[in-house]
């Protein structure tokens, strides 16, 4: 019921195009993942209106909530929040991270960089490690959670995603190497207990830490290849900037298994795709595209558009005057930044319906690229 | 390009199906008008999500925000939000009334009488009527807006409206007689000095005043019957009850000219529809609907659902079984419980949805059982 089969390898590069098969349909490859947090990509669409392949939802959040009981009642992610194609669901590493140092410190994947319209504000750690577990403290209302790699696992497996992921110690950028190689073993010893009590129905990713550190990416590389896992992410601090998180891709590219699917994890900014890609990244996902969209931000060829801005007041043509998606095909910058400064809903919903089409048409063309031996 | 044929009079009641012509389309009378305050109802619907045959928006919040030549030059209402039906503007009367003394008491227009799940909340009078106009703080910035009925139809023409309302002092409960009096003198200039500029494309309803007094009511009645207007609206104080307000609208009933199509303003309550309809009532309009959906209530056949509450948790069953809505017939009860638990804005654009199509349908219903005379 599950395979990846790569259809095209580059020549120029690591990238390749290639075809996730699952349950619910099939992935082409290379493609971006929008985080669906608690079921639905925020903005209120329609499962008809998202023309993504695929979404990542939030262990986390629904172990924060204590909804996972209700959702295998209903059926499963899938059948709860009527999205008939392939889902993923986190372990609750991120949340290691962003809730934690990421929190604490106010970062981001990759270090303090982040794409216009984005700002991050400092906030607690919310969470101390142990060797049992992450000890959260809830965001929502401040009860104590412990998230074991039992507990990710047996979320995920309620809430009945095709791809799980093992739980990890997310790292920082900040982390010295001393604390990477602890958060390491944390990890190892919880992947082997999360592959204890898996029943094998969903497939799992295992994911590569080792912060910024050639030596361990390698080491941690060779490990994850060594489980028993459908695919490979990349996951943890990634570098202060984007040519580090190149550099830290190319490392792990010494050693990664080819075979397996690779993902990168929380990664999701314009313009990094075709880098990425070049990289050998197959999957990549992030909250990036759908949480600007809500906020007046569109994704062009040409960058970032900031349609709130006065300045786009009287430009009655499209977002992108070639753009197929249903908000270009009816509505013009003029109407959605009335909608925004008129604090419409349907604002924020026409940005994410573009900006979700747009990214699924950018990795359509760069699978064609890659197809066609130019990439 | 305007008419209005009354089809079938009821024998039974003062009831009737009509039709409204319009330069964009027909509208199938009786029916509920969504109050779609800044061009689009809330809820983040698109235009093609509506099931409803016309919407109504407020002049007064376009010149709040000061957009309508933006919305002029986008080619009016219609071509800037999508929107192909008929589209009705009214005066700013109502903010004469929901800004004023609506807001010092927290009154509605039924008395202080509110459906389930909706509070009113107190707050400043921020408006003072002088014969030249009404003048308001505004709620936004607080910077002085004098609405004249000159500025009104000035607004009006530009958002292009198929239909335009005069722009009248809208009374509350509290008023003394003396009060209406003296605020249906005020009216009546303001009607003169409107029905003076206008140039006749758009359609013009007038609106009945009056308070609860029935002599006043009958006066105010027999003059919108002579004024050069296009459709009657009955507006104002309609009564402490939902009884005074069936007899309020008995009375207009003893004057009104029952050619012309007769809209009762601001009113949407399920309970009352049966009712209003009996007494002659075409077309009725109303934020309740829409607003109660954005925050967890669904109209059904049996009354209002509260969709949040707990013990609709695990109910895998639609709103109603037979409703044909896009909802209905892809969500349960359970699944929307659990997106307005999760705070995401999908629950209240499909609960909008719902409760647009279920007004819609139950009015479909309505206009049959009087054109089989049973109603």
């Amino acid at each position: 019921m599950y395979d990846f089969k790569i259809k095209k390898q580059s020549k120029l590069s690591k990238a390749r195009v290639g075809e996730l098969i699952t349950p619910h349909g099939v992935i082409k490859t290379p493609t971006f993942i929008p985080v669906a947090t608690l079921g639905v990509v925020k903005g209120g669409l329609l499962p008809e209106e998202y023309s993504s392949q695929c979404q990542i939802t939030n262990t986390f959040h629904f172990l924060d909530l204590d909804r996972q009981d209700e959702i295998e009642k209903g059926g499963g992610l899938h059948k709860f929040f009527n999205f008939n194609k392939p889902i993923f669901t986190d372990s609750g590493g991120f949340q290691v991270f962003s809730l934690g140092k990421g929190s604490e410190y106010g970062l981001g994947k990759v270090g303090s960089i982040f794409p216009q319209g984005i700002e991050r504000k400092k906030g607690k750690n919310l969470l101390r490690i142990t060797q049992r577990g992450a000890k959260f403290k809830s965001p929502r209302d401040g009860r104590e959670i412990v998230l074991t790699p039992e507990l990710s696992y047996e979320v995920q497996k309620k809430l009945g995603a095709d791809f799980i992921y093992l739980l990890d110690v997310c790292g920082t950028p900040l982390d010295s190497k001393e604390q990477a190689i602890e958060d390491i073993n944390i990890t190892n010893q919880w992947y082997n207990r999360f592959l204890k009590v898996v029943d094998g129905k969903q497939k799992i990713f295992g994911i590569i830490q080792g912060g910024v550190h050639k030596d361990l990416r390698l080491e941690c590389t060779k490990h994850v290849n060594s489980l028993d896992v459908f695919g490979i992410a990349i996951g943890g601090a990634l570098g202060n900037t984007k040519k580090e998180m190149y550099q830290t891709i190319s490392n792990i590219n010494k050693e990664i298994d080819l075979e397996r699917p690779h993902h990168l994890l929380g990664i999701g900014d314009l313009e990094v795709i075709d880098k990425i890609v070049k990289l050998g990244v197959d999957l990549f996902d992030c909250a990036l595209p759908t949480r600007v969209a809500r906020h007046g931000t569109a994704f062009t060829k040409k960058g970032y558009l900031h349609l709130k801005s006065a300045k786009n007041k009287d430009r009655f043509i499209p977002i992108e005057k070639d753009c197929k998606c249903p908000t270009c095909k009816n509505y013009t910058i003029a109407q959605i930044n009335f909608l925004f400064r008129a604090k419409e809903q349907l604002a924020g919903h026409l940005l994410t319906v573009h900006n979700l089409w747009f990214l699924e048409n950018r990795l359509e063309q760069v699978r064609k690229e890659i197809s066609a031996g130019r990439l």
